[in-house]
């Protein structure tokens, strides 16, 4: 261990891609002196120890989170709630409670209520991922030169946001804090509609009479097959951050099919122009 | 030369991505004695004899087909009812006529009107590409273990359809004949259709007032990435491909967005169980 770890007890619960990943780079980098894994699934449990990805491993929360200066919410965000009122009276004093969810407004109204005044909340979203899930797809260079954006409310002890930082940098990341509202939206764009256009399209061709599934496999052409890697993503969290980011989904939505419908009529009409400066604007 | 040339004079008409990819590769297997490059532009001429693509050039279509047993044309489809007219009266007997255009009945529709009983019209379309264009975009191995699709009329001479398909496997590629206007429902589900979706949410994106182009290209997940690129192509050929393929591309969008719409309700009413399957299904 070359450098001084930066917490002594660091607390993942949840060990998905996402989990695995940073107790794989923490250990690598020497960031905690322990790494507790919690999660609610026996068998993920038991993989996540067969991989070695911690020091203590147990499946009740009240107990992993005890003692720990770092707590990261690994888990899909529908879950955070509960998990926030189960942790709340067991989180030690000076506490820096995470997250890695994809939305952050949510994460706020989520777990604000439960969070004592002894504790820091500074929500997080490392903008990385594969579309794989489960321990056993994580690997310690999944944060490197990736954003990672952190949404603290004002007034956050800045020693902690400072540390967090530092720990996320450690991982590999850049760091960047901004307002949770203006990440949703900002991640609707980015991120959220394009997951939902591409799980969209494939449900699509996979329903269709006139062409088989397996012609839509076999001729596809760079366009689609990038649309099917994207939709093998993990179910679960795609459904929470839709329900979580509602508003921001929704409205982008609407503007994404007022000017869909606005190609669709150039192409009803022959209109080339309107087609190729739209096209032309996009390189 | 270790085989047989297939072609004494092989006439690539248009030398972009595509055109240029075929001289490469035509050259590297000896696949034809000669290799006339013809384009319209002078500079783009110009540009492919310094990349030494074919053996003769010309800017005049007519006299660059004279003599040819093959002519492929490798320019946006929009282009082949003019090229059609202008390079009938010199085409010799026995020549194959073909494309490499992404959408094939309107190939047929433009074409065959022109063409003299004496030469073998065979639409061809490699799946092939990339999101640069033009003559330095091109390289010989853009075809390898690609298909290519070929839809030539019933009653077409066997031998001229077993000639250009060793053609193409020897570009590479994996070749299959089908019926033009299934090729157009295949093609529009697997490439047209996500080209479009890909051109319109970046150009959704990059008309946003609440976020600026540089959040959006720096917080850029996964997602939004690919579309960019995919967005990135030519264009004058996807400006040809929608306005030449449009019942098909009219067709899937009316359903793609039916689809949407399904999904877009369930996450305005919160309806996680709606999103959960659907987000299954397309695993």
């Amino acid at each position: 261990m070359t450098t001084q770890p930066l917490f002594k007890r660091l607390c993942l619960i949840g060990i998905g891609l996402i989990g695995s990943s940073i107790a794989l780079r923490a250990r690598r980098e020497g960031l905690a002196e322990t790494i507790v894994v919690s999660t609610r699934r026996k068998e993920t449990l038991d993989r996540a120890k067969e991989l070695n990805l911690g020091d203590v491993y147990t499946d009740k929360v009240s107990e992993a989170v005890q003692g720990a200066d770092c707590v990261i919410l690994c888990t899909p965000v529908g879950s955070f709630a509960s998990l926030g009122e189960r942790i709340a009276p067991h989180l030690a004093e000076g506490c820096i409670v995470s997250d890695v969810g994809s939305v952050k407004r949510s994460v706020v109204t989520q777990l604000k209520p439960h969070m004592p005044d002894h504790v820091h909340l500074i929500p997080g979203h490392p903008i990385a991922g594969t579309e794989y899930s489960g321990p056993d797809a994580g690997f310690s260079t999944l944060f490197d030169d990736r954003w990672c954006l952190l949404t603290p409310e004002e007034g956050t002890d800045k020693a902690a946001i400072e540390k967090l930082t530092q720990f996320w940098k450690s991982l590999g990341s850049m760091v960047e804090v901004m307002e949770p509202d203006h990440h949703d939206l900002v991640l609707a764009v980015t991120s959220h509609i394009p997951h939902l256009i591409a799980y969209n399209i494939v449900g699509t061709a996979s329903e269709l009479e006139e062409v088989t599934r397996s012609e839509v496999v076999k001729f596809s052409a760079s366009g689609f097959r990038d649309f099917t890697r994207i939709a093998a993503s993990d179910p679960v969290m795609w459904r929470d951050v839709f329900l979580h980011n509602k508003g921001a989904v929704i409205e982008m939505l609407g503007r994404f099919s007022e000017d869909l419908s606005q190609l669709q009529r150039a192409i009803r009409n022959g209109d080339g122009d309107l087609l190729f400066d739209h096209f032309t604007k996009t390189h």
